[in-house]
C-alpha cells in the first residue's frame, strides 16, 4: 500500500533513487512458461534511454537490464521477476550545491516536507530515472498482451503548441513515429516540432505537450466497475507518471462542448467479424468503464520540464529566505519523446492487470490456449 | 479488489442497483469517536437528488438514508459504518421493452459483454443512482476533514458551451455557486447556462460541461509517490464518476502550450504564517504526487447526458440486427450540477485516505488533539 | 484494509454490532449468473442460530437473512451481494450495569483501550454475532464450491477433554454429525459430550474444545507462494474466529514428535484416476503452500466460552479499582457446536478465494464450462 | 496479492529462488529518518546461515546482504528499502537427476503442477532459501520495534520428543539460548536435543519440533477486528513458513481441556505502572485480536525436515510410474534452530505493521517522538 506497487494481480513494485546503487522492479503475477529474456527488455529501455538524439538529454545512461529471479531456461516460473539496472556515472552534476534550493515545479520541496530525511541527488526517488523500473515491467506486459494480438502504440501530437489531428493519422503512421526523435506520427509536422524545441533550449527554456497511448485489439468486457473502471485506472496510471497533469479518454475534455446526440457512439454489425462496433468512438473504447472491444485511446499533458537554466526564485530551506536558482545540467527540454515508451508500458501494465481480473490470464501457468479465447 | 471499493485505509465499498432494493455504503477505517448522525449524511444526499429544479431529472426519489452499524450513542465506534438508501417507485419506467437494445453511450452492451446476467433496469448497477453511496460516504470523509479545517468546494465551469475562467471567480463565490440549479460561481452564466440547457432539452438532447474542485486548506505532505501520488488518487477518483472523460490537475491541458519558465510555480514565503508557498499554483497544489500546501485544483469534464429522446441506432442483441431507439423517461439533459456534489465527494474520500497514510487520522479514535497536528 | 474484510478476488466485509440495527455482509467477487436465494443463504444460517438444544444459547434469534443486492431474477449478477439480517428482542439482558467492568476473557477492555468510545452492548462488533455475516457469505462460498464437486465438512472432534480419533472417522459419519447437538461424528461420544458440558453449565463454567473442518475433491494447485499458502491463509480465516486460539493443518502438532521418514506422505498412482496420491496424509492436502488434490484438513481450538457465570475478577474502568463480576444472561456452555459452521465459511470463503485466483472461477461470469476444468 | 507479499502498510515483498542469481526483499512502509546499515541486517542473517553448528547443514553460503535502494547517509529515506543476496556455489548438488521424482514432504509436486515450468533447483523459490529475505526485512522490523522498547524473543522448545516447559523458563534465559546450537533455553536439555538430532541424522532420518516465539513490552491495542485480528495475522505470518504446520496463541490446543474459570485470564491492576494487566496469560497478550499490553506468546510445530536420506517412495512424472528416491545433499536433520530468526522475523513483520496501523509509525518521517507515545 506504501505506494510504490501498481496492479492488484499483475503487481508491479518498483524501487531506486537516481544516483543511488540501482532502479529496478519486482513483478508479482506473470505466470509461468512464457518466454522472457534480458533482450526482451532492453529493446524497450533503449527506447526511454537519453542520449539519442540533440532535443533530448545528452546524459550517457547504459541502463543494461540484468534479471535476478523468475526466469529458468528462458521462461518465466511464476514466480516473482526481479529486474536492477545499475546507476552509473553522474559524478559531473553537483547536486550538493542545491541541497537546501528545492527548484520550482520538482518534488524537492514536497519531499523535504514529507519525509525530512532525502535522497536528493538528482531527484532522487522522484526523478524521471525512476521509470525505467516502469518501462522494464511494461516490456513483459507487452509480450502478453502480444500474446493476445494486442498492440500497444503511443506518439506525441503536440509539442510546444504545434499539434497533428489524432483523428487524421493512421495506425501505420503512429508506428512509425519512433523513426523521429519527436515521435510524432507525421514527420513535417515532426520537424517543426523539433525547430521549436531547439529555440527553447537555446533560450535556457522548456516545452510541454500532449502524448497519446492506444491500445488495439483488446477484448470487450475488460474494468470492473465501479471505482476500478477500466478508464479510472488508466488515469491513475497515466497522472502517475511525473510530469502528467491531466488525462483524457475518447473525445475527452471536447466533450464539454458536444450535445449526446454527437457524443453517443453509434452501434453497428461490423460486416467482416459481426461483432458490435461503434461508428465513432468518442467513447474512448470504454463505456460504463469497461471495454466495448473499439480501439482504447487515452492522451497525458505532459508539462515543460522543469529542469531550466534560467533563474528562478526559491527559498533556501535553511535560512527560509528567498533565493535565485538556475538548474544546471543535461536536461530534456522536451520530455515528450520520452514519456511515450512510459506511457505505453503504464497501459500496458494496466490492461495486462484486467486481463488477468477478466480471467484470460491466471496466476498460475501460461497456456497457449489463452490466446485463443 | 474486484472493483467495488475505494480507498486504501479509509476504504469505501458500494453496492446496490437502481432498481434492486436499495443502494448503500460500507465505510471501513473511520476513526471511534466521531459525532456523526443521520441528518450529516441526509443534507449531502439532499445536494445530488434529483427532481430539484428544472433542469435536472424530475424523477422523485427521497434518498433517506439509513445507518446500520458502526454508530452508537451518536458517534462512532471505529467499526464499519454501513449506511443504506431504500429505492422506492419506479414503477413508470418502462424498462423491459428496451432489455435487448442497448442504449449508446450507456453502460448496457459492456456489462452485457461481460456479466451476461444483467439488473438491466435503470442502468443497475452503473446507474447514477450508484453515487448515492458515494455521497454519504463522502458526508463522513468532509466531516473528518472539516475537523483539520480542511474545506471541499464544487461547481460547474462550463456547461454547453458557456463557461467562466475558474481563476477568476473566489473562494466565497464557489460557496455560493449551490444557490443557482446550474452550481455556476457567477449567476449571471448561470442564468445563460440554464437557457442553453433548457433548449438542448426541449430538442430531445443533452449537453456536456466542466466541473471543478478544490480543497482548500490541506497540509503539505499528502501524497504517495511513486504510484499512489495525490494526484494519481484523484484522477481515479475522478475518472470512476460514471460520465467522466477527462481529469486535469492545477493548469492541466494549458500546460501543453506552455514553457517551462511559465509553468514553474515560484517559491515564496507567506508573510502572514512564515511557511512556503507559491507565487502561482499552476501545479494545482500537487508536487511530484504530494500536496505543498496551496488549494488542490482538479476538473472534470462531464459528458452530455447519454439519455436522449431524439433517435439513435443500437443493435438488437437477440437479433443481432440494427434497430432504432429513443430513451425516454426523466433524465437530466446536463447532469453537471449533480456531478457536483459526487466530485466534491471523490475528493474528499481521497483526502482522507491519505491523512491516514499520513498519520493525521488513525484506525483507533479520533483523538481532539488530532486537529491540532 | 482496516480489518473487516477477507479474501482478496472474492472478497468479503462484514460489519454490525450485536445489538445495533443489524449484521450483515458485502460479497464482491461473486460471478454472474449463478442462481441465488435467501433460502440457500436461510439453511446454513439456522445452522449456527441458537436456542436449538439445552446445550447452546436459549437466546431467541431468528436470523431471518435480507437480500439487498447483487441478485436478479433469482441468479447473482456479478455486483456486490450485500445481506442483512436485523437485529431483534433484547432487551432482557442488563449491559448498561456492567459497561464498565470488561469481562475476563472478552474483548471488552482491548476496545476500550483501542477505541475509547465503545458499542459495549452484548460485545458489539466483538460478539460471536459478528459471524451471522461469516455464515451467510460462507453459504454462497460453499455453493460455488459444490459446481466443482467440493464438498465442505466439519465436526466437533473434542469438548471437555472427551474426544474421538478424528482419523478413524469417515467422511460420512462426519456429514451426519449435524444430527446430534455437539455435533460430533460419533454419537455416542455425543452423548457423553453432552453430559460433561450439562455439568459444567450447572456449575456455571463452560469448556473448551476441537473443531476440524475438511474440503473434499479439491483440485490440486491451490495456493499462491510464499506468503499466501494454502495453509496460511486457512490459518488466518479460522485464528480469526473470536474464540479460536490455534490451528493446525493435516497431522499438525503430532509432527513435532515425528520423524521424516514417517511425516513425509509417499506418491503413488491413484488406481481410479491415475493421478498421483499420497498414501498417508499428514500434510493435510496442502504441500509447500499449494494443495496436492488430497483432502484439506484442518483443526481449531475453540476456548471455553468467557462467559460465565462464577464470580471473576476485573477492573472497574472509571474507578480502576478491582471489582467481582457475574456474567448472566443466555450464554453458550460449549460454542463448539455453533463454531462448526463458522469454521466451515471460514474455509470455503479461503478456496473460493484462491479458486478464483488459480483461474477456476472469473469475474465476469459463472460459466458452466467453469466446472468441467 | 499474487503471493509474494507481506503487511498491509509495512509491506514486504521477497522474491528470488535457491539457485538463480539472487533472494532479496522490498520493504515499502519504512518511514524516513531511521539509522540502518548494512551489518544492522547482517548480525540476523547470520543467525539463520546455515554451516554453524554439527546439527544443522554444513552447505556454506556467506549470504552477504547488500542494500540497493531506500537508504541515503546512513539513514532510510522513507522510499522503499531493497536488499539482495546473491546465490554463490552450488554446483555439488546434482539437482537434475531428479528433476522428474517430486521429493515426499516437499513442494516439487505441487508446483510443477500448479506452474507446469519449475525452477527445480534446491527447490527454487520453494526453498528454505527464500527466507533469508524474511529475516532481512524482519532486522529492519525489529530495529522499528526497538524505538518502542518491544523485545522479540524465540527459543526451541520442543526437539524430537524431548522439550521444555515454556512457562518455567524466564525470558533472560530465552534471551541466552542462542548460546546453544539448537537454540533451547534449558542448556542441559539443549545437550540432550542435540544429542536426538544427531541419531537421526546418522540413521539418514530427520526429526520435528516446537518453536516459541514472544514480543515484550507491545502497546494494548494492536490488531484490528474482525478478520485482521493480531492472532489472526500472526498465525498467517507464522503458518506461510515452510515447515509450519500448526500455530496456537498463548494456552493454545491446551484451552481444549480446560473450562472457562481456569482459561479466563483475571485482571489486576500493576502496582508499579497502574496499568491493566491480568493475573495469568493464557489469551498470548491478545483479547479479542487486539493486544492487551500482556507478552504475545505463540508457538509453531516444525515438521521432520523433508529432505533425509532413507529411501522413499514417489512418481517419476515422465512416466508416471513409482519409483525410489534418496535426498541427498547438506540438509539440516532438525530446522528448528534456524526456524527460530525466521519465526521472530515474522512475528517483528506483524507488528509493525500493526503498529503502523495503530499510527504509533507514519508513511512519513520517523520522529523521535514516535517513540514516546
Amino acid at each position: 500500500m506504501p505506494g510504490n506497487s501498481f496492479g492488484q494481480i499483475f503487481r508491479v513494485t518498483t524501487f531506486g533513487e537516481s544516483h543511488n546503487v540501482a532502479v529496478g522492479v519486482i513483478i508479482d503475477g506473470v505466470p509461468a512458461g512464457l518466454e522472457l529474456s534480458e533482450s526482451d527488455v532492453q529493446k524497450e529501455l533503449n527506447r526511454r534511454r537519453p542520449g539519442v538524439s540533440e532535443i533530448v538529454s545528452p546524459r550517457a545512461e547504459l541502463d543494461k537490464v540484468e534479471i535476478l529471479s523468475g526466469v529458468f531456461n528462458g521462461k518465466t516460473t511464476g514466480t516473482p521477476i526481479t529486474m536492477i539496472v545499475r546507476n552509473i556515472a553522474f559524478e559531473d552534476e553537483p547536486y550538493e550545491i542545491i541541497k537546501d534550493l528545492p527548484r520550482p515545479g520538482h518534488a524537492d520541496l514536497t519531499y523535504w516536507l514529507k519525509y525530512g530525511h532525502v535522497d536528493y541527488r538528482g531527484g532522487g526517488r522522484a526523478s524521471g530515472r525512476e521509470t525505467v523500473a516502469r518501462v522494464a515491467a511494461g516490456a513483459i506486459a507487452k509480450k502478453i498482451l502480444k500474446k493476445f494480438g494486442i498492440d500497444i502504440l503511443g506518439h506525441v501530437i503536440e509539442v510546444a503548441g504545434i499539434g497533428i489531428d489524432p483523428e487524421k493519422v493512421t495506425f501505420d503512421a503512429i508506428r512509425n513515429a519512433d523513426k523521429n526523435p519527436i515521435r510524432c506520427a507525421d514527420s513535417n509536422v515532426a520537424e517543426k516540432m523539433v525547430q521549436k524545441i531547439k529555440r527553447a533550449k537555446e533560450e535556457g527554456d522548456s516545452v510541454g505537450g500532449i502524448v497519446e497511448v492506444i491500445a488495439l485489439n483488446c477484448p470487450a468486457g475488460l474494468g470492473d466497475p465501479v471505482f476500478d473502471k477500466l478508464d479510472a485506472d488508466i488515469a491513475k496510471a497515466l497522472m502517475s507518471i511525473g510530469a502528467v497533469k491531466g488525462v483524457e479518454i475518447g473525445a475527452g475534455f471536447r466533450l464539454a462542448k458536444m450535445r449526446g446526440s454527437e457524443a453517443n457512439d453509434q452501434f453497428a454489425i461490423d460486416p467482416k467479424t459481426g461483432k458490435i462496433i461503434t461508428t465513432t468512438n468518442n467513447a474512448g473504447g470504454i463505456l460504463g468503464g469497461i471495454s466495448n472491444g473499439m480501439p482504447i485511446i487515452a492522451r497525458l499533458v505532459v508539462k515543460p520540464t522543469s529542469s531550466i537554466a534560467l533563474p528562478q526564485t526559491t527559498i533556501n530551506l535553511k535560512t527560509m529566505k528567498e533565493a535565485k536558482i538556475e538548474v544546471k545540467g543535461k536536461h530534456d527540454p522536451s520530455i515528450c519523446p520520452r514519456v511515450v515508451p512510459v506511457a505505453e508500458a503504464m497501459l500496458a501494465l494496466v490492461l495486462v492487470d484486467h486481463m488477468m481480473r477478466a480471467g484470460y490470464v491466471h496466476l498460475t501457468k501460461f497456456e497457449e490456449s489463452s490466446s485463443l479465447k
